[in-house]
């Protein structure tokens, strides 16, 4: 068995409304921030994970983001691998 | 005055414990997904920036991340820039 880092990005979709992102956008103004015309926020998971090929855990880490991880009806999410 | 892309990420520091990656963890393990040894969660901050040069927005970033996006005592930050 070999060990993989794995390194999802969840995102809101480019479309949904980011009310977080908003917050931050709005709290970069008050503290004197210029320049700044967007913010958009997201979660990063990062996993160790066993397996025997980078193709298993690219599909285990797919299934995960779908079934757990993610909202695919507002979120899209991409995945890292890498051997450790 | 160009654009910029500037992607924030703000993880907890590895001796800090992490109750949400604890959290993912569980969950994994009782949704039948083995083989994950690890979980830890952080935040991506997505910013769109105008400035004169990436420097000076690498700058600021940095700013922004010790007053506002991360909590220095327990979280690293990261900051990548890129020209739009």
């Amino acid at each position: 068995m070999k060990q993989f880092s794995v390194k999802i990005e969840v995102k809101l979709k480019a479309v949904v409304l980011d009310p977080q992102g908003k917050a931050v956008l709005n709290a970069l103004g008050g503290l004197g921030f210029n320049g700044v015309s967007d913010a958009r926020v997201g979660k990063i998971v990062e996993l160790t994970m066993e397996g025997e090929s980078s193709e298993e855990i690219g599909r285990k880490a797919d299934e995960m983001c779908r079934k757990l991880l993610s909202n695919p009806v507002i979120e899209d999410f991409s995945v890292e691998i890498a051997e450790k």
